[in-house]
């Protein structure tokens, strides 16, 4: 995981444009701050994990890795806006409209997503065309209103409900559940998978993708800030219903267990070349306790 | 242009999530109401005349003209947010953040921009897997840090600055000329262009997108708010410099009518073919007088 993180930190300074003087100069700065030198970088691991199960270079994996990156780290500074989630703190730092202003933090981002696209279709990438496509298309879903977005709109419009626990599923599978999934699609298709291995991978997403978000609610209900970067105690505070206000703690880490056990059997399609996926799952359910 | 209009109004029907209720169909709803129903379409409508210079057929350009016109339309949508540029108009009704609130307007642009990139990398745009990634590719570029955005963060700055008219048409070649720029370009990848009039067609949009701007800061000077259907004079409230505070009425629409003259004699190596194209660039120049 260290090795991944140490990879895809040298892509992206290579292809986010470098900080300088001037209001551009300034842009670049911003765009750094938020994908560079912090964030554990799990998504890039799975995209490089899962397409090393078919033998795919990792300075393949590691450039689609990098663009899951800066999907990511959008997704996190137009969270933390104001009229979002209004988040002072992130990674242990303040948030980027906190540090660079509002205009800018909505500017990042709105920088940063073209530039994913636009590393995935390089031929760098891969030399197919065809398979640079399918990693366009697979991330724009993962991305838009029937991914990311949508459970970001779902998010929002939660605060005042209260949701069960299959809503919520609901609400994480888009939210966090559909770019998990295309990490995993990813290695799948660079590696030219068969249609059974495609599907196992998206099982174990699909299941890996509920258990962190649990494991990540978890951490919120029982964490204290300093280890986790951000601020805790935040769901409560703001009554949105999460796994743990839904199934209450140890039902909450129960099932996380469950989920991560199910998303690794769901890989022994592979064999032993999936150990590390599998313990994947189990690490991040650990993570919190 | 109006059968343009038209048929890119189609496309987007079909290619936007349909409007329904609960949160996602909120956020699809404003992203209709962001996308359909009016705009000029101008920038569909080079992508179809620059493709029509190659015989491309009309569904396929239709589909990129599409792709392009919601990144401007989001484009819009996060330009007018109160930490931007606060416009409360936008196309004769309520921004999207007044209509829809702050947060959907973000997600609205959040959701139009992957949107966009899926839309262009679907079979049905092309069936050559490279041509739809250099579409992808040149938008990306076009949108991003050294296009459109890059443009948008010289604009927020330059309301402190004095600057000057070459200062301007540099802010503005990204801000808007990046995107009309890609335009024709989409019309060159499409058509298979020989270097030369891939060339040509650059230096058209190139001009062309400096007339543009020059017309649309005349319209803000001159124009009242129910022609243009947005707020006017609004920049000189602002103590924002445009192509007028730079080089006074007068000596602005000479330079765009030069501009305009200057960008449809670059066609010239086309013939008569692109009659359209340069009686475009005229009519730009002359839609605020």
């Amino acid at each position: 995981m260290v090795r991944v993180a140490d990879g895809v930190e040298k892509v992206l300074d290579t292809i986010l444009p470098p900080a300088g003087p001037g209001p551009e100069g300034r842009l670049a700065e911003a765009m750094r701050y938020v994908a560079l030198g912090s964030g554990k970088r799990f998504r890039p691991f799975l995209v490089v994990a899962s397409a090393d199960l078919f033998g795919v270079p990792e300075q393949v994996s590691l450039r689609v890795g990098a663009a899951v990156e800066m999907i990511h780290a959008y997704s996190l500074v137009h969270d933390d806006l104001p009229s979002m989630d209004d988040d002072a703190m992130r990674r242990g730092k303040p948030a980027c409209h906190v540090e660079f202003g509002e205009a800018l933090a909505i500017l990042v981002g709105d920088a940063l997503l073209p530039l994913a696209f636009e590393t995935l279709v390089e031929p760098a990438t891969h030399p197919d065309a065809a398979v640079r496509g399918a990693l366009v298309s697979g991330l724009a879903v993962a991305a838009g209103a029937r991914g990311m977005v949508g459970g970001q709109v779902l998010d929002l419009a939660a605060e005042d409900m209260d949701l069960d626990a299959g809503e919520i599923a609901r609400l994480e599978r888009l939210k966090t559940g559909a770019l998990i999934g295309f990490c995993c699609d990813a290695g799948a298709i660079l590696g030219h998978a068969q249609d059974a291995e495609r599907r196992a991978l998206a099982a174990y997403a699909h299941d890996l993708g509920l258990a962190y978000q649990m494991a990540d609610d978890l951490l919120d209900a029982e964490g204290d800030a300093a280890t986790v970067g951000k601020a805790v105690h935040k769901d409560a505070g703001r009554g949105k219903a999460t796994f743990v206000s839904a199934l209450g703690i140890e039902q909450a880490r129960a099932q996380a267990a469950r989920l991560a056990q199910q998303a690794a059997a769901h890989l022994d399609v592979f064999g032993p070349r999936a150990d590390l996926l599998k313990n994947v799952a189990r690490f991040v359910v650990e993570r919190g306790s």
